[in-house]
């Protein structure tokens, strides 16, 4: 292994150890672990809570891949970058997390760092880093919002100011049902294809992001996971829970690569509801909470004031 | 509209009202029918009934829609077939129908039967048909799926011996969850692109195969719906609700291409059950019902012994 693939690879395993811990240690039951191998090369580190106190469900997976690209893979980057060397040779290692809570008061969250590597490891032939955190609530509470954008700006601000703006636009702009012309969530930050730095420089960047993630997600869940519900707000969020499906299995590009190129379906698939709902033509009531959620969903909101807009 | 698109049309038209006439009865409760436009061009009949007494979901929709193809499904067809005339002007018409009865022990069944020209009308430029039903049971009943396939090899035979065997084995390739290596269900009859004989001809055996539909579902429902089921029973159909989204958003090709190309939305996932459920790596136990229902779904079963197998 070379070193930064080392050195990208144990960060992944100390945040999934220190966000595991804290999350365990909240809801109240251990994380089921499961190690996994990859026929291919490599394999991963998957947890899961499924019908816990706090969580529906949480999975936090770290896998570390190598192998030869599957020719769908190939196509796909080559479609996005244009320079590529010539190798079919690669290396990926990154964290995925979801959590869904219960409580439909309470969002839930996705985190995904990841350091990818074309060649055949002696001397990375190409190489970038990607990934982000967003929130995705069934009700909106301006200062969960808020209080989510500001960690993951400090975090972005100690490294470059442009990164929170531009990262900030990304991951509204990734995260869409294009279907429905929404959002799946109120957003955070999401970047991909970084290599205009020395990666050790975007490694320290990934890390502090990955650090940002408790401050930004603790609080928030500790106020929200024991409010009062009705059945009503349940149902509410098990709709939500059917878009963030849609998603998912639409419009993610890892998740239908993964489904398409033979991954683990079950750790590609952590990333889903237990369960999910799908009226037909559900139409929340004017000026209702629910409709106010709608409404940032489909115009997003600058949660922290941004440059004036011009115009 | 020219006479083949007519024809085709009113066709799908007297199914839906057949079926749904029939549906309603047995259900107690009548179909919602929505009448929508397509901005495009053209329209449809939509007939949705929710949370009614025998069925969670069941949707029937009837479109007719004309106008310019749009890029991708341009590039799509034309990877499927190599000398399409050098037009985009198009239409197509289709009846599909989903049933998600609530009791575990009913089948979900699937239905879609539909035409495509292109050309501005006056003379088709090229044209084909496709379509076919299946089912997708949470328990396997064998008479079941020896009677749903029974009556669809009884309306394929009067058209053509080789119909079946041929549409029998395409349904189970088309409908496969290549991620899981599992068929969505148990089968039935699958063709596209058909035009090989004088669209009228076709037609005709189109409405064989849907008028076949009835003879083949509702016995089958009759005697299952009130079956008694236990909450475990429950919970292994959502599992397999679950599925059937998986299926229906990242492999079917009419689902995705609607949601990548402005459809309506909520035409194209009135496909999707009311509720389903994701369990991290749930394996059914050894010899239970749950795992003979997998064992047939991992090696598709001929249900009425085709022609001996070689070897």
């Amino acid at each position: 292994m070379s070193n930064l693939r080392d050195v990208a690879h144990r960060q992944f395993l100390r945040l999934q150890d220190e966000i595991c811990k804290a999350m365990a240690t909240l809801d109240g039951h251990p994380f089921a672990e499961a190690q996994w191998d990859r026929p291919g090369g490599g394999g991963g580190r998957s947890r899961v809570i499924q019908d816990g106190r706090v969580f529906e469900k949480a999975g936090v997976n770290v896998s570390a891949v190598h192998g030869v690209l599957p020719p769908e893979a190939r196509a796909a980057m080559r479609a996005r970058k244009a320079d590529l060397p010539d190798t079919d040779a690669f290396f990926a290692t990154g964290i995925s997390l979801v959590m869904h809570p219960h409580n439909p008061m309470a969002p839930t969250v996705h985190l995904n760092y990841r350091y990818f590597e074309l060649g055949d490891g002696s001397e990375p032939a190409a190489w970038w880093v990607g990934g982000g955190a967003d929130l995705t609530p069934a009700y909106l509470f301006e200062d969960d919002a808020r209080h989510f954008h500001a960690c993951h700006k400090q975090a972005c601000d100690k490294h470059d100011p442009s990164f929170y703006p531009r990262f900030k636009r990304w991951c509204d702009d990734y995260f869409t049902l294009r279907h429905r012309g929404e959002r799946r969530g109120i957003g955070g930050i999401f970047f991909d294809d970084l290599a205009d730095r020395p990666a050790l420089e975007l490694f320290d960047f990934q890390r502090d992001c990955g650090e940002a993630f408790l401050s930004a997600y603790l609080p928030i869940l500790e106020r929200r996971l024991d409010l009062p519900f009705t059945d009503a707000q349940r149902q509410w969020q098990q709709l939500r829970r059917g878009r963030y499906v849609e998603f998912n299995l639409v419009w993610d590009r890892g998740t239908v690569f993964g489904l398409k190129t033979d991954a683990r379906v079950e750790s590609v698939l952590m990333s889903l509801p237990l369960t999910a709902r799908w009226e037909v033509d559900h139409q929340p009531e004017p000026d209702s909470p629910e409709a106010r959620l709608l409404a940032v969903l489909r115009e997003p909101v600058d949660w922290i004031p941004l440059e004036p807009r011009s115009g």
